[in-house]
């Protein structure tokens, strides 16, 4: 059994993470920590995970963490980077599931996270954690950087098109919608559910963190600059995330033959059938992501669904997907469940 | 007092009608018609309109309607094009919140629709109920076809856009997100609340019935055909739809007082102030259109916000908007309540 | 005109005051107070207030609410009493929409609310808002004291058993289920979407603010002590109370006809059909309470279904009711709309 | 591996039947049945299930279930009972989700459910399958009357007390709420989102066929008649039953020890710790009854609550913990997830 440990467990990106490696075959979880909630069990704060989690909360002492052979960190921005240069000196391999190493340009994070960042040697070390793109990079990682959701549910759908160069770089549309586990679990009245409830809106079109980091994915895929509009919406619902897609056809080409040819090897990214609609319920609490292609009324504009839990491919399912190419489990260890519908 | 008739009032279009009618000053429900509750006290189906509406459904018999000075047509598609030549020639005018109407050229209309249109004779006569585009006709009119809720919110955002002439007429996007009260109230397994609550997916991208009524708008108001994606999604909510928009700017104009400038006179469009999100809840139960215009990223992609009632501006107020602006009452009778928040 | 002002008018009861007055045909809206949003527009908290209500919030100066004809205290507990002696002695009605004067003993309510009442001589003055029970006294009535939602809902169902005497004042049970927007809208976890979405649950088991206040308007109902268990419970929804009321018979009579016969004058309360069952939605956004009483199975367990919409019956629409009564306005101006449905 | 048959797999309970066999490591899906969907993929109905299941429905075959060693029936009432005689006499075991063999009264079972009994030869063989109280049993019989989920919310959490003869026969009350996967996945207008959704109220307080069922349950925990009343309600959410259930203590005890001893052993009954309110989200997903007993203001009123998932404990988990003791397999195999949460 390797030991893992978690940094900053108390959010919706934890407690996933604790459901999911607590039916992981091959780990042990060794300590989570939480400065607010020291001291207290974690099936405590958790319901679910009583009788499965015997652990409590410690207080974030970085010896502890040594002791791990992993540690995941599920803490806000700017947290990891202050913690991670000694954990990877003492041979800890970490993932980081915020977006401290996301960004390959430290002048372009610090504009957007509004922060000096405090160990940019580090960034170019840092793996983008999408195995769908990265998945040898990953297996040989010190430091993995787990992407975004937004930006896992866009570069998945983006990807084929982009690769195979039949659509125009200019004017790629990525309109968005996430359940709102996305916005986490702090206590902000935006949140609450007589204001979230019943309603739906955009927001952040003027700009959000996602929009960098889906632009230098799509950028890396076309091998060029992308021009992307991205407008995410919240839905009143807990998880999902439904990326709608658009771009202009310049080559005609058997766009189905072409996804399920990308993602033919792929153990989570599931194609489906011409014509069809992917449901966000149908990829509940697990780790797949589902598009389909459509090319509609014979036009030359192509639309893509992609669908993905928010919470399990964009992020606590894909951090453990990246811990087993890391570790050298199956890619699919403690991701195999079935999703829940109803 | 006018007296008007109801065809088919047992959906939610009808129950709305219902609603907004009960309060509306100068208006006396005569007649209401639904074959399968014939002798149904309107109340016991619609326990909100207990103490308000007296009225029970009676057998849709066209003396009873001849004997209204206007009828609304709260029907499916293809039932109010057999009535309405009876009825007009009797000198009474009529509403069709159905499609019948809807559609210049018959033989897109019976492409989309799949049936023989009853009376295409008075296509050309009926006026496309938008009050924001064909007000005096309106006033005038012996047959208006009242828009479908899509169109109503797209062409609402759009418009200003259009009529300039800044925007490109290629590549027009509409990715629009529907509550589930625009289904209607059919018994239907994909309406359940087992099958929706909870999720979120696209539907009838290949093609959707409202993409011809949209396209047709658009291209009056461009005064040229135009290309337009239109991607139709379900929300889990009842009530609302948010039209997110996108277009190519090719000239540089002043997008908020354009904006500002085309809706100052409209008593039920409200542009939102720069940067702003509009919530559809903060049109729930009223007949308000709220838009909000963005240039993401200093781009060329214009981005524009519409957010309606698909029940009122998008069904039942704007039918009632049309019958004021017919019989000559205030335009806004009737429809000048608060929105319902939270 | 009658001018009226409200004190911190910045949650869920302050916006239902606002929607409901700006409809109301006596009364100017001289003054909303806030601290932590004076100077902004109310309709910019309140979209749905935006072309209806054109006032800013204010400093809470006394010196402004002096000169208005009625003061809503829409603040928590606690805070009322600490300005409303000095109003009342300038000739301004007061009715507090919190629970300051809602308890006859101090001693009880210092117990159950944990604090030191600032006037316990005007406890005996005030009069208890519920006009079913006290239109008389309402209509002379200096200082009112609002019902809270959960003792509306059970009072109502439970009056006409008491009155006439025929059930045990022992054993009673009131099990109780309320949407989040009873809660209000401070910042607080457990009420994001992510906490109380698709969940359920009871809270206060042990005891609830609103126990002491229930129990007090039973026993004078029945005119002795009664004995009673309160449960509440969270329902995943936004509007309402359902509160399922449990009584031993110990008198056979007409139950539907005494409900009836009780309830016949009364403008708000709506008792439905023997063998009905209300739906929260059809009162939602209306000041209706309607109830259904059961005996089933032949037993002596009487069950009474009691709905009303929390922030209307069960805030600020009864609010509005008894400033109507205070200020001889129709009883039921301003709040003869029809409940939103669906 | 174990073959097993589903007769009847399109609902709700049939698909979670589906999801949790999938993970089972012991069992082979051999058949399963639907004659509206015979020869239709699984998969294509039950998106959830792609890439796990590969069977598609085939027509109602007797001989194809006889070659399993186990058959589910996940049909309507009175389905079961047609086909089991044939199946238990070739040998095959049978486990009933349906209600045919849950009464022992046939005359009862005919009253509730409006047909006549098609082997009430077989009623008295059946063993009602709640582990918690006929373990042994279960783990002999041929034939398994599986528990509807109210009567299984509700005995768990009554058990202790009546079995320890602390409470009242007389006056006791199940006020019990479920989402709407309960109602199943028929076509029904009364269950669509538009009817359900943000709304709540109580149904069937006249008559539930679950009243007969957990009579039976609780005279059989009492040694004598009970006096029941059971008030159904419907939450606008997918999973999850709440039973809030009330009774007259007639001896003080140590409530919490009495619970805790009485489910000391039971792998799937977890009693919360004193003062605690069970969510029926974190029992979503899995087979786990969670309760928490109350004596409210030292009262002698007792208030229990129980949450399960309707459609886990509440059917197709307990399905697969009873064919877990048939079958000789660990009680919990193909049941140790966690509750999804948030």
């Amino acid at each position: 059994m390797v030991r893992v440990g978690i940094v900053g467990g108390t959010g919706y990106t934890g407690v996933e993470l604790l459901r999911l490696l607590s039916g992981h075959p091959h780990v042990e979880l060794a300590v989570i920590t939480s400065r607010a909630e020291a001291g207290v069990p974690v099936a405590d704060l958790y319901p679910n995970l009583r009788g499965h989690v015997g652990l409590a909360f410690s207080e974030p002492d970085i010896e502890l963490l040594k002791a791990c052979d992993l540690v995941f960190f599920a803490t806000p921005n700017g947290t990891a980077m202050k913690m991670v240069p000694e954990l990877l000196e003492t041979g800890v391999r970490v993932i980081d599931l915020a977006a401290d190493f996301r960004i390959r340009d430290p002048k372009v994070w610090e504009h957007w996270y509004g922060m000096t960042h405090a160990c940019p040697e580090l960034i170019e070390e840092a793996v983008y954690g999408l195995p769908e793109v990265n998945r040898e990079a990953v297996g040989a990682a010190r430091l993995v950087a787990n992407p975004g959701c937004y930006p896992t549910a866009v570069t998945l759908g983006m990807l084929p098109l982009l690769e195979a160069g039949i659509i125009a770089c200019r004017g790629l549309i990525a309109d968005c919608k996430s359940g709102v586990s996305g916005a986490g679990r702090g206590a902000n009245v935006g949140m609450l559910m007589g204001e979230v409830g019943e309603s739906f809106k955009a927001y952040g079109v003027p700009g959000h963190r996602h929009l960098p980091e889906i632009r230098q994915n799509l950028a890396l895929a076309a091998g060029s600059d992308v021009d992307l509009t991205f407008v995410p919406h919240l839905l009143p619902m807990i998880r999902g995330i439904h990326a709608t897609l658009y771009g202009r056809i310049e080559k005609k080409v058997d766009l189905q033959a072409l996804f399920e040819a990308r993602y033919a090897e792929e153990p989570f990214v599931d194609v489906l059938p011409s014509g069809a609609h992917p449901e966000t319920r149908s990829v509940r609490a697990v780790n797949d992501c589902r598009v389909a292609v459509h090319l509609p009324q014979g036009g030359d504009t192509v639309v893509v669904l992609s669908v993905i839990d928010n919470l399990v491919k964009g992020a606590a399912g894909q951090a453990i997907q990246n811990m087993n190419l890391m570790l050298g489990f199956e890619e699919t260890d403690g991701l195999r469940s079935v999703a829940l519908l109803p």
